[in-house]
């Protein structure tokens, strides 16, 4: 199987659920693919996908014979998911973990990606069979782990930081989610899970803040439209030039390092 | 070993992380616990366990020879965890799927949970091996399904909620999150994560909506100090009595089909 090259892999994750892994991913992939970078999603959360609400895509893959071709958004980026196999969107993926592990590698070498700048995995919560396949199996180039300000949500994102230092993945940058809103009435701002604790953690780590979301009705409406492209806010972009330059300032390590 | 009877076995779910089905369980249990009743929580979430935080008990797990004694809370909430048996609540428990399932097996049938009126499980998100476990192993008498507003957030735990009927474990109703909040300075109701589906989900599946979570910093803040205790709003007692009235409607009509 021909397979056009992939300059990075990077995986977004938490280990912790719903704090927009998803939406960050995808709001990423919009932000780089509008920098003229050709840019894929692997959807690795196979049993809760999100990714294809929203961008709006839907299956069936098929195989034209160069392996399974992705579904490719307005944009152009490359989406794939098991969301995409599946007959409606309610139909669970029930699943053991090493059959799951198998699609997510079936996902990255059996896909016809074509040359890529980027192919952003959408990790699924915890630090079971997914995470440990895909940074055993997968040549991760970094990984960006998203927050929201709960310390109940930063010690077990801390937990998923922690097991890809161990596995040898470089932390690229940290993003904080729901971290603020400002009342649509009296523009009051508020702190609806209480306060950030993501510069903390990312000084403990040494790694940058990438990018800060607010609560945005915006995001949550658009994306269940499968219209976040049409998020038109400053964040998505100074994300992307900020992971831009962690990225740069790693690999620029790296050389010293060598 | 000897173990007492435990009479009714609930799950608390919702295939989606994030949505606070841990914090849905814990004040479960303390409503149940200030109804007298005797609660044990088995934090079914091996690889993000909340449970712990938000409980504010610590391992580590003994046996004194009668099965492995449970962390007892000042309410007299007894409770199990993965969490208990790491160092430090930032190591990861990076186990594969067949260990994880071994662990619940271990914690449902090898804890000397004493009589217990209800006993709780936290479910952790998706539908790969913890779900399909738990309904093919340990008799649940019935779950409950937590929700957010998100379209997306519904669409994910309805494939839950089907993967739930289609193993015959009742659905006893669904639970919504962070359906709203008020400005503190102008009191202007805000839906931070867009307009309500709860009530057409439970429609759907013909199961009542036990209770409504506002967005609440004081979730959140009494929490991350273990202390959710003292949270004292009215929601958590109308949850339980809504539970034990939809358990009770399931029993009437069980006896009623016989």
């Amino acid at each position: 199987m021909e397979k056009g090259p992939i300059q990075y892999v990077l995986a977004v994750g938490s280990g912790k659920g719903g704090v927009g892994k998803s939406s960050t991913t995808a709001l990423l992939a919009l932000a780089l693919a509008r920098k003229g970078l050709k840019v894929g999603i692997l959807d690795a959360d196979i049993t809760g996908p999100s990714i294809p609400k929203l961008t709006g895509l839907r299956g069936p893959l098929v195989d034209k014979g160069e392996g399974i071709e992705p579904a490719k958004s307005p944009e152009g980026i490359h989406v794939v998911s098991a969301q995409f196999m599946v007959e409606d969107d309610q139909t669970p993926v029930i699943w053991r973990g090493p059959l799951v592990t198998r699609l997510i590698i079936q996902f990255y070498g059996g896909v016809n990606w074509g040359p890529l700048d980027y192919l952003l995995l959408d990790m699924p919560p915890g630090t079971s069979d997914v995470p440990l396949t895909v940074f055993q199996t997968i040549p991760l180039d970094g990984m960006i782990f998203v927050f929201t300000p709960q310390e109940l949500a930063a010690l077990i994102v801390q937990k998923a930081m922690n097991m890809a230092r161990d596995l040898h993945v470089p932390l690229l940058g940290v993003v904080e989610n729901e971290a603020f809103l400002n009342c649509p009435h009296c523009a009051t701002r508020i702190e609806p899970f209480g306060p950030s604790n993501v510069d903390r953690v990312a000084e403990e780590y040494g790694i940058p803040v990438l990018a800060r979301f607010p609560v945005d009705p915006r995001i949550s409406q658009l994306g269940d439209a499968g219209r976040l492209a049409e998020y038109d806010a400053p964040e998505p972009n100074q994300f992307a030039d900020a992971l831009l330059a962690s990225i740069a300032s790693i690999q620029k390590n790296k050389l010293t390092v060598l």
